[in-house]
């Protein structure tokens, strides 16, 4: 199994969403986040308004995977995620020892 | 060294801290995170209201532990963060390379 | 590539990001969240103010990097988020499997 995390631009989230599910994904994990990248926050344009700081508001999301599905999933972030501007974010992954859903104790891909 | 993540039910957090806490963990990171599982995060129950948005509000918490202590975390973790109910939550572990407290340097095991 | 994860006192931000970023770091990612180490959060000092209670404030920040600049952004961290009293902090890594940038597609260091 692999984690896969993805910090994107706010407004690119329920595009994302869409694109995730219908990829057949099973679950999510979303927080907020601020960061940089490259450009250090720089003449990065945020729905519109641009700001001059160095940390601008991203979403954090993380999709556990099973260890074949990870590189679809990527591309599928990454895909829904673009808009071709400085910005549209990072994504990365882990590998993951154990998964389990806390409702049954079910471990491993049985989990996700 | 392992890092296990969970995310759990908002209310449960108090028992899951508990249960650590009891078990011995030395600390814990808490954030606060949304999402869906299997049922896409509707017909989920969250403290009495049913909500049929998709991403229902729950806490993600994160333990650095021993590799030896890392099964019983898991176990004591989904135990506290059970109720039966769909959306109990998702718990995962991942390998860890290093870890350093901040005030001495100390690294490894010493540092947890 | 490792992901470097950092649970630092909120007041230390600003150094940590500045020495982060004389080091030469392309980015970095924060979050808000809470915890407590080996003293439970008691008697930790926060900004002046003595919490009695057992998740204190902390900023939650992760720095992807490559394998061989690790160990150095580490002790980057590690010597700016220092204040020599209890509740400083922790940092632990992670190992990479794969990193993206989202605008371009880039793979691996080149992500970075
Ligand atoms: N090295 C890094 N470590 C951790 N998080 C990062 C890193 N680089 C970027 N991020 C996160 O991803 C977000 C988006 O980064 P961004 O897309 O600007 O990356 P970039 O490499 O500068 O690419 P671009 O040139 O397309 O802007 C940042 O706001 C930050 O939260
Ligand atoms: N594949 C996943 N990747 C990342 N986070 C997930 C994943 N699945 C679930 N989560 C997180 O765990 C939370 C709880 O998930 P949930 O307990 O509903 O999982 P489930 O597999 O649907 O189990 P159940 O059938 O018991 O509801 C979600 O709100 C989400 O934040
Ligand atoms: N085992 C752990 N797992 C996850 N997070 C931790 C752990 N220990 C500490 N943390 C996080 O790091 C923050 C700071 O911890 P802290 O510096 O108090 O560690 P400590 O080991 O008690 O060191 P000190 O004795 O210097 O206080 C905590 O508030 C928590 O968010
Ligand atoms: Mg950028
Ligand atoms: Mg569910
Ligand atoms: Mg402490």
């Amino acid at each position: 199994m692999r984690l896969i995390t993805a910090v994107i631009k706010p407004f690119k989230l329920d595009d994302v969403k869409a694109a995730l599910e219908a990829h057949g994904v099973t679950g999510m994990t979303v927080g907020e986040a601020s960061g940089y990248g490259r450009q250090r926050g720089h003449t990065e344009v945020y729905r519109g308004a641009e700001y001059q700081v160095d940390l601008v508001p991203k979403i954090r999301l993380e999709v556990l995977t099973e260890e074949d599905d990870a590189d679809e999933v990527i591309e599928v972030i990454v895909k829904a995620a673009r808009t071709g501007k400085i910005g549209d974010g990072k994504v990365w992954s882990v590998p993951v020892d154990t998964a389990v859903r806390v409702r049954t104790g079910e471990r491993g891909p049985e989990a996700l």
